[in-house]
This record gives C-alpha cells, structure tokens and sequence, in this order.
C-alpha cells in the first residue's frame, strides 16, 4: 500500500503527487493542514520526526524527500518509465532536479513565505511562540520567526528575484534544444520537478515570467497544464 | 576513456575521485590548479560552462555535479557496487548524499572560503576585478567579492558553525545503529560524500568534532582513513 502526506498540488508535495498521477498508481490520500500546523504533531512526527512534509508511506516504510520519493516511485513501479534509459541523459535529469532542490526552491520559498507574513503576523503573539517552540526542524523555525515578525527584508527578497531571474534564464536555455520537455524527446522527473515550482513564478514575479522574456517556459507551462495527470492534480486541492 | 577535472582531494573534488579510486577504474588525472583559476579558463569553460568543479568526461560527454557523477560512475560501472541493491536503503543513501549538497557544503563552504581572505585580500584590486569579472557563476562571484573584501561577518560565521554542528549531530543519530558506515551493513557512496565534508570540521570547528562531543563520527573518521582507496587518494594531491 502507498499512503501519501502531503500540502496539496503545490511546491514540493506536488513533486510526487504529479508523478502516481502521471503512473496511475493507486495511493491513499493523507492531505496535511499546514494552517493548522498538522505536520507538527506529535503523531505525524512518529512518521517525519523533524516535520518534512512530503513523505510516502510503502507498506509501512517511510520514504523521504520529494525528490528521492519519485526515483523511489520510479524504481520501484518500472511501468510507465519517468527516467531515461540513457544512463547519461538520467544524469543530465539529477543535475536539473538537483537544481531546483538546492537554488530554484529556497529562492520561491522566501517570496512564498514573506507572503505568508499578513497570515502569520495576526497569530496572538503568545500562541506563536508555542507554535514555534513545537516546530521540530531549526530552519524551519528561523523561517516563521521572521515571517511571524516582519517577513524577510527588501534587500533578501531582491536577491530572491535575482535568483528566480536565474532559474526562468536556465529553463529557457535548457529549452533551446526545440522539444516539448525539459530533456530532448522524452517527458520525465525533471519536468515534474520543475513544475512544482515553476508556476509560482509568473504569480509572484509576472515581470520574470512571460511570453516576451520567457517564450519557452510559458509555452512549457502551456504544455504541462494540458496533461492529464497535470488537470487531476486539482482533485487533491485543499477543502476552501 | 574516462578524464576527470578535479582541485585534488578534497571537498565536491574528493567526491568522484574516492568513488573511481573505491572501483578501481583507471581514468586520467586532470588536476586543475584552483589559484591559478585554471577552472575560469576559456579553455575549460568549453567543458564547463559555469566553471563548476569536479567533472567527469566519459567518452568525450560531460558529467556534471559530483553527487550526480558518482550515480552515474556506479550505474555504468556496475561492478563493486556502491550503492545498496535494496530500493529502500538506496533512498535512504540519496537522503544523505542530498543534505549534504544542501546543507553541510554551504556551512562548509562559507567557513573554509572565509579562510581564504588573507590569500584574496592581497591580491592587487584591479587583478582582483578582472578575476571576478571572468567567473561565469554569479553566485561564486559574489562568494569571492565578499572573500577578497573582508570576508564573512562574525554572524554568519556563527551560523554557519551552527550548521555545521546539526551537521555533526545528524552523522552520529545515523550511526546510532552501531554498525561501521552510514547505512546499515554497506559502505556507499553516502560514505564517500559525507567524507568529502567531515574530514573539513575538526580542522575547522575542532569544538564541534572530537572524541568526547562526537564520538561515532571520529571512529567513522578513523575506520574511512584506513581504506585503501582513501590513502591513495594521497596521490592526487598538487604538488606544493
């Protein structure tokens, strides 16, 4: 059995949603409150001791990472190949997921997160500081202290713009090979990686990402949200 | 024919070379001088565009990221296999090759570049600016334009010691299970590149990694220093 805990269809726990989706692998449904601060009780902490979300449950292994869930997926559930055969272009594939990991993510998630500072700045003052106090994982702790306070500074969210500039320039380069997906010929993880970001770019900074600075990627972003896996995720949306 | 470009062994650089030296691959040695900044070359840039460091060409094609080149190195080369034939552990393996790409390196790197401020700092100004106008990495730019000015503040030094600490931390929970190497029962290439950083703490952060605070992680240290393939790794060094 699967059992998936998860946000819903956005940022990192759309990494692996979008891939049993584009298997069609059967997985139960754990949807997380992150309002409530769900993933940091003490019962989902018996799963993810340090609060990362997301995690799969296989048979009653826990799997971590998002991104090392979907090689997991793939490996483990062949059918439907989402790596390349090709061992070099299967390395080509871990340096785009790797990026995102390590550069594309930390710079959506400050501008993600500072918009999050008129939710967290209301919380009584008090009950925050036994939020955080519960929060498991440090840097995700120093994260809420500052957007709880008063969000990140002019100076951190402009170079988290630079680094998205970055990030839209090496989508677009990386498309310059001509075809439909990030590897030439053949849709994969890195597709689905990317598209756990990407779209939050043309929402926080439309400058970025448009059809005039970034024709390749809004046509890519076309080509994603066309995919059938892709319009199911809406089906996993939290209840409003 | 296997080449790799690498600065010798240490750091992203001692990553590929352990994992060749573990197989017993031959491959030629192309050692790459770091003060000569023989890595920002036109000549290497065709090979590396971004002047990234180690590289792995095979056959002519280029290998990048060191996490990435050693996955590859193992899949192609499957013999002596340095990741675990169970699926499961094989992702518990790439949860630890990826904190350290996220979280050790940065710690890492920002305490052993702060190092380098007296080395960079004398560097005449103006050969200075025309050496960080030829970096073709924007974040490694803005590394050495703070490493050849005044180096990093007392502040994030500090941080990056606390980083380095959970770091620590992490190594001896994983070797709570008391066998030899990071994973139950094999050695991997979780191994090789938790060894790429680690060896970097007690020379740096002597507090933070010694027999009495951290005990598993000097015996690990030991029990590496005595593998074959890390006392050849000697070899590769430049020559001072």
């Amino acid at each position: 059995m699967l059992e998936l805990y998860h946000f819903g269809p956005v940022a990192n726990s759309l990494t692996p949603l979008l891939c049993l989706l584009e298997k069609g692998l059967p997985f139960q449904n754990r949807l997380l409150n992150s309002r409530l601060w769900e993933h940091h009780s003490p019962e989902f902490q018996k799963l993810s001791p340090d609060g990362t979300v997301p995690i799969l449950v296989h048979d009653g292994k826990v799997v971590r990472e998002s991104t090392v869930i979907n090689e997991y997926i793939d490996s483990v559930f062949p059918e439907v190949p989402l790596r390349p055969s090709d061992l070099w272009f299967r390395a080509e594939m871990r340096v785009l997921t790797k990026f995102v990991d390590e550069y594309f993510c930390p710079a959506l998630t400050t501008i993600g997160a500072h918009q999050a500072t008129p939710f967290a700045s209301k919380i009584d003052k008090q009950e925050m500081a036994q939020i955080l106090a519960r929060m498991p994982n440090e840097e995700v702790r120093r994260k809420w202290e500052t957007v709880s306070d008063s969000g990140y500074s002019e100076e951190q969210l402009a170079d988290a713009r630079r680094r998205l500039q970055v990030c839209v320039r090496r989508m677009e380069s990386q498309l310059e090979h001509g075809g439909e997906w990030l590897l030439p010929g053949q849709y994969s993880l890195a597709d689905i990686k990317w598209y756990s970001m990407m779209p939050g770019v043309p929402r926080l900074a439309p400058e970025l990402c448009n059809e005039e600075v970034a024709p390749r990627t809004t046509a890519w972003l076309q080509r994603m949200k066309s995919r059938a896996a892709v319009e199911a995720l809406e089906g996993y949306r939290p209840p409003r």
